[in-house]
């Protein structure tokens, strides 16, 4: 696939030792027929004692600090510099692939190592994070691990229960941490000179272009809607069509529109009905009530916003039109992270050195960095995965794509210039 | 509502009795909660034997016949005549109304009484049936009643079990009743010069026309069809507008199209999605796979096929264009049971006489004419409903619109001619 030949010479070929560790992470799981490495669990422990030893073997100092981030230090060329810090995370979904977070974690480990095993001193430290939890399984709330780093963690979730009914407080004193102290994870401002994230795309467009890694220009906001319209069940034969309050085909003209203003747009806009329920749902009644979902989400928020305010109005029209009530609100938002352009620049040049073209693509799902924007600068490099499938057990990237990142992202960190 | 007045004289106000009824049938069910009356249970003997009491009282002989319908004669003008056969079906759905089904057994037992009263004798019989089993409740499968009389009864229904396992012919013999003489229900078509029935119209035209009472044209026919549309499931945020295969839109965009084209027949035709599921079905995961049901009615077979043929093309259109893989098959298919030209034109006449606007509308419900049709010519009377509503508690008939119905049957019935 990856037929651009790489530019660089001299470092060794990385992607072998990535591959090896991603297979060897990937067997840590709660369950044996499928991957599931949930926060604060034994195999989770179990996982990041086996990543604080990669460190180490790379020349780091590494830790877990106060949440169960594994952290890793490596310094520059004098003591106690700020530092380019690196990461992703470390837990998976229920019947996960081995690639989402793992990846980013063991690519920045394996540069880290050649810059070790060359004696390579920088001008800066680099910090390596293994989040903790970034998909938010257990607790029903994503990016524990990050928000701690990132000084917002939300200490409410403490209380919260898992499905077994083990509060996020108990699961910590068990894993061997302190509730009470996760204020310590926290780190400022000072000490970072920026936070840069290697990911699979978990989409298929790199597939499409034929490149193995592209640049991230915002992780995309998020607004979700629950949306119930109630129209008057009927018998399927005895009603006449004009007759009719269908609250199914006023949903399905909703979910048409939506989908015809998304596709409008051409500025990344995407719009998705995941989820449908018509009541009383029997092949021969006229459906009275249906609910259903929608998830919309674009690069800027300025421009989600606008695109959900619209595209309420367009429900709001249908429903009007066919005398159905609506009710519509908004069940969860989540802000654009745009990618600070100083340091995307940085990342384009490293993947324009190892000869690949400069591609830019927003990120469509979420990611660390939605926290970590609140402490540092942001970046993120996108690596090719195949089909675009994740949270799958059939995620895979090839090779020479995790070989592709490690050295666009190796050469991003020897290049690496502080913001002036 | 019914401010139409009467233009008849003479006959006693029958819709007083009727409601009391009405009333006193609704209060024998399995349930006390609501009415279930199903199909040879105890409750279901308790009704028979009312009814057969109610006939006698109006000076018929009544008899169970094979399958359990209650069956009333009264003589005419000499013995053994063949018979103008009334009815409908004394069972009910679950959480059923009233009215479905013995407001016709019953308004024809009022009119046989009133004619009894008087000592009126015609030149041909009457014979009342209260048919077993229409619903189809019990062992999945409908018309039981009227498909013994018709001779149409098919017997790998006896073993047929309930939702407690137990046998059509088990609970035959349970209910006194011998399952290997359901033939001796069957009745020849020269002893029928009719069979006519008085059933609420469970559909809303009636209301909108503010007419008591319609002459039914047809039992349309109906094609219950099952969907299945495969796309690829993605992530909701990362998959581009362009690049899916979104198996929910492309439902939603058949079903905006199965509406329309319903919509714009103009000449009877329905169309109703009654149920979808969309999988997986989360809130950010894009549809992979969608499936839907159809139920298409018209008052013709040809009108029916050929509606079914233009959807289903428009629907593989749909899932051509889309990329999406279809599956689209035929669960079920009812013929289309036209009414009687002549025998319409009397119901119309006794309207007429009655004082109301004749007014014709197809039935898109399912009745027992649908088998009798097999025997006997067939026409239909409909008693409007409060809403439309059937096959729930709120089901109602004014008492004035009752009596309208039987003024208008008690008519047709002493003006009755048979075919030339």
């Amino acid at each position: 696939m990856n037929e651009i030949k790489a530019a660089t010479g001299g470092t060794a070929r990385l992607g072998d030792e990535i591959v090896s560790r991603i297979n060897r992470l990937g067997t840590i799981s709660e369950t044996s027929e499928n991957l599931a490495r949930i926060f604060l669990s034994p195999e989770h422990r179990i996982a990041a004692d086996l990543i604080l030893s990669w460190m180490r073997d790379a020349g780091m100092d590494a830790r877990l600090d106060a949440i169960g981030n594994v952290c890793g230090r490596y310094e520059g060329d004098k003591p106690r510099l700020p530092c380019l810090m690196l990461g992703s995370h470390y837990d998976t979904v229920r019947d996960a692939g081995k690639w989402d977070g793992p990846l980013g974690v063991i690519t920045a480990i394996a540069c880290v190592a050649d810059l070790n095993r060359r004696g390579v001193r920088l001008p800066f430290a680099i910090e390596i994070v293994g989040f903790a939890d970034e998909e938010g399984v257990r607790f029903a709330s994503t990016l524990l691990g990050s928000r701690a780093v990132a000084g917002t963690f939300d200490e409410s979730v403490l209380a919260g229960r898992d499905r077994e009914g083990i509060t996020m407080r108990e699961a910590m004193v068990k894993f061997g941490l302190d509730p009470d102290h996760i204020g310590a994870a926290a780190r400022a401002r000072r000490e970072l000179l920026a936070y840069v994230e290697l990911h699979i795309e978990q989409g298929p467009v790199l597939e499409q272009q034929n490149l193995p890694v592209g640049v991230v220009t915002a992780i995309a906001g998020a607004t979700r809607l629950a949306a119930n319209l109630t129209g008057m069940a009927g018998h399927a034969g005895t009603v006449p069509m004009a007759m009719r309050r269908d609250a199914l085909t006023g949903a399905a003209e909703c979910i048409v529109a939506v989908e015809a203003f998304c596709k409008a747009d051409g500025a990344g806009l995407v719009g998705t009905v995941g989820a449908i329920s018509a009541m009383p749902g029997a092949t021969n009644v006229i459906p009275g009530r249906v609910s259903f979902t929608l998830d919309i989400r674009a690069p800027t928020d300025a421009h989600r916003k606008l695109a959900v305010a619209d595209i309420v109005r367009r429900i709001e029209a249908i429903a009007k039109r066919r005398d159905l009530l609506l009710q519509i609100d908004v069940t969860h938002e989540n802000r654009t992270v745009p990618c600070a352009p100083w340091l995307k620049t940085q990342v384009a040049e490293a993947v324009a050195a190892e000869g690949y073209p400069v591609f830019d693509l927003p990120s469509g799902a979420g990611h660390d960095g939605m926290a970590m924007i609140d402490v540092a600068d942001v970046a993120m490099l996108f690596v090719r995965c195949r089909g675009g499938i994740s949270h799958n057990p059939a995620e895979h990237v090839e090779p020479a794509d995790a070989d592709a990142g490690a050295r666009v992202l190796l050469r991003f960190i020897e290049h690496f210039r502080a913001r002036a």
